[in-house]
């Protein structure tokens, strides 16, 4: 083989699909978006000669987050725009050359101009999957010196990704899935793209919206958002409405005085059979902000009601407001809680609601939709759920995006193989032994359609196949294991960068098919994975050939002790 | 007074600035960086004829992070960067079009198509400064609508970078002074800017490096990094080392096989009179690892002593590799340890290095400097203390990038002005209630030169003078109030963007600059308000003045029940 005219090649073909794949969402995302040890490595490596040795990296995470037994893989799509674009330029290439020791020999930088990921491999479960511990999420193959400088990056590009997306499952999972979910938290989150990462992933995990701008533009995800509690102390009196006029939905009449007519509902809620006494007079600041919003937007009508007073001033308000858009057609969409007891002021509102509906002869005022936010989490939505609630959608915003649970994913990159030399990474903590060798990973299926457990073999180990009995041994504990007779085989890892392989590269999905895929696969999962209470871990194996492999190489590499 | 010739001087005056203030480091940081609901106000102040009216809003925090009494304010110079340069594109007008409901009026796109921040004032505590709870970090005073525009991003971009900034302050108090501090955290970060954001929050806070290049080169942050346990176990053996001259540090002579002069000195360590019986065979792969390391970076030898063991391998091989180094004049820097007993380790190794300086008669080989990582947090470095231990650096990533302890800080940005008319926010939580008033706060300091309490006052209340008596009272507790005689007076808020107010722009410092600031002022506070346990609450209070007037327009706005 012409290992330099296959070079050639693959270079050529990476610059087509460079052409078609797009850098990384934030242009912050360079070469150098990366820890410095990639670099003096990488020196180190050139100075030894060594910097072309095939290497093979895994990526994987030893524990799930938030006490579960699952994860959502997200964050491939950014790391394949990145290395489809790697190239370093002139001025980081002259940064680096500041940063190193000065006894660095030119040649050194010379070399890193040249740099690219043609010659890389990347294999990869499919984005949007679940994934479980110590399987391989990405398989990196290539010369050691560029694969180590991708370590940093992909790690920042998927680890939060993945927690993020994994909260988003979990909240998703808690609240059911009539609800509708949309993320709040831009305002909370770690710096600019610690929000637009967060909307982006939350909605692969099964948000429905974001009232992030930023990231609706970028992503294509839906956004929400109506007003704040400075709109509404922003009024003093309905009396600073100037225009008040508003035509009717059809276009057939126009109310010259909505303000008036809103005063007129007001009075007629105060003293209806159901109603009466339960409320005075109401903020009137508060009133002609809401009437102030619906004039501007009548079709889309949804006030935040606690600013001063639920019961007694929010609700009131808001049903005048929407009782006098009904009269012109319109219907409101609803009200947003953001303080108190959700659950019991949510059964207040619905019954406020369903007595306008019955006074007033509105039919369906009572399905009016009742929004929540306020520092919710799986443990509030838990509760909430618990107590009966009448809450249609929620708002999460800091415990969602920050991941306040548990604002870490442990992702490692350890090297697995190099020149075709199974490596081993020991630790006195046997969950940080790294699992050797270049490998393949499959989910086998059960007879009830459940994924019943992930196998590791070595890369030229025949696949398990349907029907066909295979042991699947824990890779560390001699005495965890099981015969699985698959009745579905699915391998995990995709061929996402061929580098100069020649292989075809699978495409990156959109968004909305990542998102389907993850709702998909989570609804697969056997339940008592996912419950959050003393959940049942998935099963994670290697095969028996591996499992020996991996006993003889630690053996191999760990130092005899001496007692004295 | 010309409000619109005033305005257009301001406009071109916002000119000159915008020429000289760079835009916000992340380029994703834009005027749609915000939440959905700040545009559908806008629109709705537009239709009133509202978004005109001039308003100031109170951007703080209403708890310390981290169960502490105290917090770092950072992010100011990204906010005064964001409205610098603030406008928007034809594209994101397009795309708001697109977002807010059909029936919105063209006028309103055209509107947004010149608005800008020349009309916008920004005053501000200083940055790097030690502030508290409810004390205004920023006012930004300006027309409603636009203001509002700001509330998002301004809160994204002071939210994580106080937090981080704090955490960083945190982890410093408890290392101590003479600890070199490393921040290692790039990796785990939520998302890219989030690892950039807290290079360099961790640098203003009082760390002296980090890994991360990308921020060493946005922000001239010094740079640390040396090599992964994969580079240890990409080599197998020193057989494979080809080149192995290695020229002496003053040039007089060139040693031919290094990795000879290597093996002598383990074989001479080995049998040593202090270290006989230590350790046997060491992991060759580890051997040739630090050998070729060695040969790239004579002068920077830094060696990760714990992929396979550390007493039995890693360190005598580091010793080895660092003698042969002595032998040709130069001195290895370091061991960096990442797994195991920290404390017990760092002393082993310790009692080791003075072993060899003894037995080989190397004087300050003893010294050679020990850094520590993995997982460290404040507990662990306090544990250590107490422990005793032998480190000199600590390497800190997950824990501190991702503020592990407590990922959110609840910054808000609340209405307490419109039209001249002071607002206030209710909430049945009292810690929720907004102090309202466009206010001055000043921090007054006792005999002993440590800052008593901050105190806000009214815009136009006289300030506190030194040497005369002045009542400070807590905002909502009666009961809490006292008299304070200040010796000195420091008014917080400076005017960092002065729209079209005429006033000076005080200037952004330096990083660097803001760091001093930052560590000086940290180590200007009372001890007790520091300490980790128990902290002391700092006072915040009011004037008797505003004290008073809050309690009136609380009544004012507070509904008034019946009991029934």
């Amino acid at each position: 083989m012409d290992a330099k005219g296959n070079g050639e090649m693959a270079a050529a073909a990476a610059e087509d699909v460079e052409r078609a794949i797009a850098g990384p969402t934030n242009p912050m995302v360079t070469p150098l978006l990366t820890d410095l040890y990639q670099f003096t490595m990488f020196y180190a490596y050139w100075k030894a000669g060594k910097h072309h040795e095939r290497s093979v990296f895994d990526l994987y995470f030893r524990k799930n987050p938030f006490g579960g037994e699952y994860t959502v893989f997200a964050g491939l799509e950014e790391c394949i725009k990145f290395i489809a674009n790697f190239k370093m330029t002139e001025d980081e290439i002259s940064f680096i050359r500041d940063s190193l020791p000065s006894s660095c020999e030119d040649g050194f930088f010379d070399y890193l101009r040249g740099i690219d990921c043609s010659d890389v491999e990347v294999y990869a479960i499919s984005e949007g999957s679940v994934v479980f511990p110590k399987v391989p999420l990405l398989r990196v193959e290539g010369p050691i010196a560029v694969v180590q400088l991708l370590e940093t990056p992909f790690l920042t590009l998927i680890n939060y990704a993945s927690l993020v997306a994994t909260n988003a499952a979990r909240h998703r999972f808690v609240a059911g899935k009539s609800k509708m979910l949309l993320e709040f938290g831009l305002r909370r989150a770690q710096g600019p793209d610690g929000g637009i990462g967060a909307s982006k992933y939350c909605y692969m995990g099964g948000f429905d919206a974001t009232s992030n701008v930023a990231a609706g533009r970028l992503f294509g995800i839906p956004l929400r958002g109506t007003h704040s509690h400075a709109f509404v102390s922003s009024y003093m009196s309905p009396d600073e409405i100037v225009e008040k006029s508003l035509q009717s939905s059809d276009g057939s009449h126009t109310c010259e005085d909505f303000v008036s007519l809103v005063q007129t509902w007001l009075n007629k809620i105060q003293w209806s059979p159901s109603l009466r006494g339960i409320f005075g007079e109401t903020n009137q600041s508060e009133l002609a902000a809401f009437t102030s919003y619906a004039l501007a937007f009548p079709n889309n009508f949804l006030a935040l009601v606690d600013t001063y007073d639920v019961v007694r001033s929010g609700i009131p308000n808001f049903c005048a407001v929407a009782l006098a858009l009904n009269d012109l057609g319109y219907k409101a969409v609803g009200i947003r809680l953001d303080s108190g007891d959700l659950a019991y002021l949510s059964c207040e509102v619905r019954k406020f609601f369903c007595a306008v509906a019955k006074d007033f002869g509105v039919p369906g005022f009572e399905k009016t939709g009742i929004t929540a936010s306020n520092d919710l989490n799986e443990e509030t939505l838990d509760a909430l759920n618990k107590q009966g609630h009448e809450v249609d959608a929620y708002g999460i915003g800091t415990n969602l995006v920050t991941c306040f649970a548990q604002p870490a994913l442990g992702c490692v990159f350890k090297l697995v193989e190099i020149n075709n030399q199974p490596r081993i990474k020991l630790s006195e903590d046997v969950s940080k032994v790294s699992i050797p060798c270049k490998k393949r990973s499959y989910r086998l299926y059960g007879r009830e359609g459940y994924p019943l457990v992930d196998i590791m073999t070595g890369e030229n180990e025949p696949s398990p196949k349907v029907g066909e009995r295979i042991l699947c041994r824990h890779p560390f504990n001699e005495s965890k294991r099981a015969y699985v007779v698959p009745q579905q085989v699915e391998e995990l890892m995709k061929c996402y960068w061929p580098g100069s392989s020649g292989k075809p590269r699978v495409e990156l999905p959109a968004l909305k098919d990542i998102r389907d895929r993850c709702i998909k696969q989570l609804e697969k999962m056997r339940p008592d994975h996912m419950r959050r209470l003393n959940p049942t871990p998935y099963k994670v194996s290697v095969s028996a050939k591996l499992y020996d492999f991996i006993h003889f190489l630690w053996l191999n590499e760990a130092p005899v002790g001496e007692l004295q």
